[in-house]
């Protein structure tokens, strides 16, 4: 396999540390950042990385909310150094929160489904 | 789907939070602390876990050895609140170490073919 043919020669690295992930500011298609990474969620059995936890909104550290959105709702960008998102602020404040309540553990399958319904993206575990 | 049928009933919850598997302990079959996660390596392609960088050995935080290991070769323990693997020092020390060079880019194929082949695990890209 080629250097061009292993993605990471148009993307930059093939590969991306998560604590370099973290942080890592996220832009609308404007260029505007509109937040950033705070910490992945990780899905134990297929190792895949399932949602992104975004911090988004605040001023000088206050007033910042986290929002869980599927990992696959952002795509790095090298020329920006940062997650590229088609994602906006109405659709946030629109989205499903039920990850919000208490201790929540996510073994509920149909919330995930609906949050995935909700951004139109392909459910992470492949199956209906 | 149960609640047992989503894996997480078994294991904790289903999902893991990336900046809690970071510092996360590494323990041996005999429930010894070998190490622990420093950071995890993500395919950006796939969004799949591919690898777990392993802080291991060391004493008061010097002369701590950073091993990259595949990501199948953890598996997480919720009694011990950690991961445990069949990794062994000497398996460590002979591992290949081709990524510690320069700035690597994980570009080559074929040492993760070696890397992966080494540690007797499949390919997380499925392919060949």
């Amino acid at each position: 396999m080629s250097m061009s043919e292993r993605t990471g020669a148009r993307t930059g690295k093939p590969l991306i540390e998560s604590d370099r992930v973290e942080g890592t500011d996220v832009y609308s298609p404007d260029g505007t950042s509109i937040g950033s990474i705070k910490r992945l969620m990780i899905d134990k059995v297929s190792g895949k990385v399932a949602y992104a936890v975004m911090g988004f909104g605040g001023f000088l550290g206050m007033g910042e909310e986290e929002y869980t959105v599927p990992w696959s709702k952002l795509d790095y960008d090298t020329s920006l150094g940062g997650y590229r998102t088609d994602i906006t602020e109405s659709q946030l404040r629109g989205s499903p929160t039920f990850y919000r309540s208490g201790d929540y553990d996510w073994s509920d399958r149909n919330r995930e489904r609906e949050l995935h319904d909700y951004w139109g993206v392909p459910f992470y575990w492949g199956g209906v």
